[in-house]
């Protein structure tokens, strides 16, 4: 397993020479996550976030200031999709990431060519970082898993199957978007237990997701698995991700062939790749697995990824509805939860992927499932928060939630965080609920 | 409903110059299907079958033979990929379709200059018709629901949704791979019902799954539903489509979120896509629900869809084993059915992929679901055939087949037939399948 060095690009004293860098943004000189924006009315290119600035690649790559592999790299970055970059996988990717931080380093000699190729992150608009060409929602979210199965079989709350195989679907890449986009209610069929038919309407259980999205480097030709202990070197980064759901629907559709409708409206993922690299040093030991829990075919194993396959990365859920919003009133946090709550590692979820032969592609997205603590401090659901709907909860001004408002917004974010380290962020991801379409 | 209408494209009188097209062709001068070729080094482009030549698109349109829609359609098919000419929809479509009648129909005055764009099939390569965005699978093959719904629960073989909902879920698009591509046998994780745990290794429980694929045209945008009554303006065309299935995998792996490493190692088609015009004059009524069946909800109903929404296609599954190739006998045919055996239409499965919100778009593909008959004569898959694997079918050479052997070449044909009409073909959708890699 190569897993992503930790050098001088991580050094906690490095600050940068874009003042707002230092301090609590998300985009310290530590961070420098890829992405693609677009500036007024010109094309979308690739991006690198640094405080609340964008250093085009496009630009940089026209510079002179880059050479070898990191300029092949903001080459690569310079169209409107990153993929042609997660095609080259890791070496250059880091070649960038060493010259950018020398280049936005306190001190750095090219300061003057470089603040030309810095624009104001207020000013541009940000774009999915990647075309994706196969989106995959896992559930790997074991507490999540619990949560939930324990509402419909409390004394066996897991499947037989959750512990041996790491349980996935295909989801639909045509409606994921950027950060931002407002989230319609879906119409769609639902039967209440009790009904004797189904009918046709607004959801009325529409729900989040917390999870993260696992953006695929290089990947792999079809009938050509990754083995378990080079799957690390096919993640090029991390991404916050909402796989909005109606739970309503999903209760109806959902046998024996899996969620679709109900999610298939809208996924959202913040707009910046969160590289391998910058998150070396918050890579941490995969929980233990209980002394009940069957040890993984070996496919699955690796003690390598066992030892660094987690992520210390702190996730919370924010919401604020209409009257909040009216009244100038800050979002709400609904929890804080470790993203070391995952009973698989990204690595074992390619390697999964991948076994039968499936192949994986540059700018395909993973999603992890979601991500909740065994209690309610930082659940990734509302199903799970007000126990299916049965307990709705109170908000500090007095508003009741079971599932999503018209008007809420939802706000997810992340923060990656290790002793002796700058801790660094993932950037929003949003998004507001609207009315659905009249019928 | 707009409906494709029946012209003189359609006339049964028709022949083409190209002898080949006449008798008893896939692709007389009725059918006129689309795809991508190759001939040699030259790049893959748009081109239409007649009889055993192919009409190179790209050449078609530089012709000066071409004019306005037709003109733009071939301009638009003179690339990689069809997706472009599915885009513009069903008027540039047809303007083509009649303009290439007139051109290869006897007695044609442009026969010298028309011969110029032709090349010998057997000297092309065929292509994806399309670049596959999305894939959907259904399950709209009722008795394939109730054949295999009856091996786990005899006396009440369809789940409460099924004739109230369409079931479908997402595929895998990336690994969808034109007719000829061999299956190889996945590997995976499988757990026999007697067994302790789980182990990984090749399927033993290898099977195919007869559908039809139906491309979309222009498509929608996000939150912009495709009402029933213009669903059918959205489908550009169908071709077979067999969706490999390891059956171990997927007993294993599909609770609670549906299938994934059992379906998604391969999935073929047919490389032509036999367009909505073509098949206009084989258009028939939806079979009739029965007595206690429930009327769809309003979104899903529309009488002309009723009226047009069945095709009257013939489908038929082939195998040819090892032995038989080497004893130099034609494939056996298993069986063969009528694809009205869908409880749901396409114009259903199209408005119910969108009644949400979700985008359709231009190349996307399609499922039926496995078309079976009630009884043996034409059931699209060996989960049926051989009661689960219990009942091995016996070939006429007394070899005998639960599910497939390395070796074995599964052919699917098609064949739309009417009164009145030249029948028209879909060519192979065909795969066979070589053995696991070695752990």
């Amino acid at each position: 397993m190569k897993t992503a060095m930790i050098d001088e690009t991580h050094n906690p004293s490095l600050t940068s020479w874009v003042g707002s860098a230092n301090g609590h943004s998300d985009f310290p000189i530590q961070n420098l996550p890829l992405g693609v924006f677009s500036a007024g009315s010109e094309l979308p290119r690739g991006g690198v976030a640094i405080g609340d600035m964008i250093l085009d690649l496009a630009k940089a790559g026209r510079s002179g200031l880059l050479t070898g592999d990191a300029q092949d790299a903001a080459i690569a970055a310079s169209g409107p999709t990153l993929n042609p970059l997660l095609a080259l996988g890791a070496g250059p990717r880091r070649a960038l990431r060493r010259r950018l931080s020398q280049l936005l380093a306190t001190g750095s000699d090219d300061r003057r060519i470089v603040e030309g190729l810095l624009y104001p992150a207020e000013n541009c608009t940000l774009h999915l970082p990647a075309a994706i060409g196969g989106y995959t929602d896992f559930y790997a979210g074991i507490h999540h898993a619990l949560n939930v199965g324990r509402q419909f079989r409390p004394d066996n709350p897991l499947l037989p199957n959750y512990k041996h195989v790491p349980i996935g679907y295909h989801g639909r890449a045509s409606s994921v978007r950027v950060s931002g986009a407002d989230v319609r209610r879906p119409n769609g069929q639902r039967k209440a237990p009790d009904a004797e038919t189904p009918t046709f309407g607004p959801s009325q259980r529409l729900d989040l997701e917390l999870e993260l999205g696992i953006w695929i480097g290089p990947g792999n030709d079809l009938g050509s698995p990754i083995p378990i202990g080079e799957a690390d070197s096919h993640i090029a980064g991390l991404s916050l991700l909402n796989d909005w759901s109606a739970r309503d629907l999903q209760a109806w559709e959902y046998q024996p062939l899996g969620p679709f409708l109900a999610k298939n409206f809208l996924t959202t993922v913040s707009p910046w790749i969160v590289t391998a690299e910058a998150l070396a040093p918050f890579r941490t030991r995969q929980p233990a697995r209980g002394a009940d829990d069957p040890r993984p075919l070996p496919y699955l194993w690796d003690e390598t990824d066992q030892d660094r396959g987690a992520y210390g990365i702190a996730l919370s859920v924010l919401i604020r509805t209409t009257r909040m919003r009216e009244e100038g009133q800050a979002p709400h946090r609904l929890g804080t939860g470790p993203a070391t709550n995952l009973y698989w590692t990204a690595a074992q979820l390619v390697a999964h992927h991948t076994c039968n032969g499936c192949d994986l592609n540059p700018g395909d997205l993973l999603g992890t499932g979601t991500i909740s603590t065994p209690d309610d401090s930082g659940v990734g659901s509302l199903l799970e928060l007000s126990r299916g709907g049965k307990a709705p909860i109170t908000l500090p001004n007095g508003e009741t939630r079971a599932f999503l408002a018209d008007g809420d917004e939802l706000i997810l974010a992340g923060r990656a965080v290790a002793d002796g380290y700058v801790a660094i962020g993932f950037g929003d991801c949003r998004g507001q609920v609207t009315p659905a379409l009249a019928l």
